[in-house]
């Protein structure tokens, strides 16, 4: 049995960008004096969730990158972590990606995922900031084992769960920003925030993976005024392989802690062997937008 | 607004052939009286599930095959319903499938399928009774709508449900035989009834679909004393294409009864906009079994 624990850091924006890194750095060593070898921030942790509007002005947090990288290396390799970050890439004018960063316990990048599936709907732009990542669905290999990083979006595409299962995952990854608006029902919350989950728990019942989802919470206002803003809902967790919730978050700020249990992967592929029974020659219209 | 009324017949076998389908008429003629335009009957409805052992003896069920056809092509006529159904299909000396025919309300055939992923593990042997399918997953054209027939083990993979969206199904339909055997702890039960549920409700939530579980209820004893038998679990349910469960029954055996509002598959794809961005660009390794 190979026992890995990881930290899941669940928080808000600080409000601020050197008072959020200094939030940030000190929740990451909470979380290496409790163990954790791993450990995941939520999507775009660097700033607010820029994306409620359409501006120029926040392409100039991109500039930010290669700084960001730097202090993530040293700081993965002070506590000896594999670290999950998820930063803006500026990788040419005019092409900009959202990204994240795996450094490994040495601070060494252990390899990069720029997320595939950008989603595009009221609050969430994200069209206009970001290029659909080029480099496809590849694990990263760390020195605790082979994840499979996707942001946000991408959890609602079984394809991405599975073509990085596929190609050796352990261990899918999700840094988050997802909310409620305040005006919705709460059944309509209540509605989302299940739907959010269940898909998710899906990839690790489908995969016989860990899902680990990292999600920011607080809210952000809306600075165009369009709408209100956005009450991002937290509810990290961590799935193990069989598809049950192994902890959970609420929306408060929190460092999510648990051990995984490797061997639960081949365990749970020996009596459920959905990888043996895959119909794959029939499977290409995958590859079709729409049937026309 | 479009609405299909549709009933689950949620049964065991009743232990005799004719008793049992004296049985599924009633329960169908119930299901009709109560307005169904949809009728849905459980995995292998017509005898008990023969696949907890491997005998030889058991092909001659297919036998029954063509008088089938006959009975439910009136039955379907005379309820004037869409009348889903799992039958042993003797295709030719050999080759035996697991196969749904759906009859439109006129006693046509409207389509069949044949089940194409098939299980094999401890009381579940159906790789020596069942080829699997040849025919792909092409949803089936009816008067009450597109339907994408689906059996049993197929919803282990999410690439099936994807396939018969993509192709334009409206309603997903899983005709089961799944049980617990009565030496598990209640949590493992507690756990493989969450894990089949789950992964039906994302099969509607990635597709925006409605999902409709039909799962057969009662202990059958395995024959061969292997093992003691197989308690299936009942727990049909019917979902919406945001992934809520709209109506579900319990371990007994019940009609269950809802109303399909077709209009959300679309309402939910306008603002859940999934199929938009899905990158079939970097998906052709769905069609690998494996990475090497």
């Amino acid at each position: 049995m190979k026992e890995i624990k990881v930290a899941l850091i669940q928080h808000k924006y600080q409000g601020d960008r050197k008072i959020n890194l200094e939030y940030i750095n000190k929740k990451i060593k909470e979380a290496c004096k409790s163990g954790a070898k791993l450990v995941v921030l939520p999507e775009l942790h660097m700033s607010e969730y820029f994306c409620q509007s359409e501006d120029v002005k926040y392409f100039d947090l991109a500039d930010y990158y290669e700084d960001d990288i730097k202090y993530f290396s040293n700081l993965a390799k002070e506590c000896e972590i594999v670290l999950v970050t998820s930063l803006f890439e500026k990788a040419m004018e005019g092409v900009y990606f959202n990204t994240a960063i795996v450094f490994e316990k040495d601070g060494n990048i252990a390899g990069k995922y720029r997320k595939m599936h950008i989603p595009d709907d009221p609050g969430f732009y994200e069209k206009f900031y970001f290029t659909p990542g080029n480099l496809g669905f590849e694990p990263i290999n760390t020195s605790i084992g082979k994840l499979g990083i996707l942001i946000c979006w991408d959890q609602w595409f079984p394809e991405a769960a599975r073509m990085m299962a596929l190609k050796g995952a352990q261990i899918l990854i999700y840094p988050t920003a997802i909310g409620w608006f305040d005006e919705d029902s709460s059944e309509e919350k209540e509605l989302q925030l299940n739907s959010w989950i269940d898909i998710q728990k899906s990839h690790a019942i489908a995969n016989s993976v860990f899902v680990l989802s990292c999600n920011r919470v607080g809210f952000e206002k809306d600075p165009s005024g369009v709408l209100e803003g956005t009450r991002f809902w937290g509810n990290s967790f961590i799935c193990d392989p069989r598809g049950k919730i192994q902890a959970k978050t609420n929306t408060d700020e929190e460092i999510l802690l648990s051990r995984l249990d490797t061997s639960k992967i081949q365990d749970t592929r020996r009596i459920w062997p959905f990888f043996r029974d895959r119909r794959v020659d029939f499977y290409k219209d995958l590859n079709k937008v729409c049937d026309e």
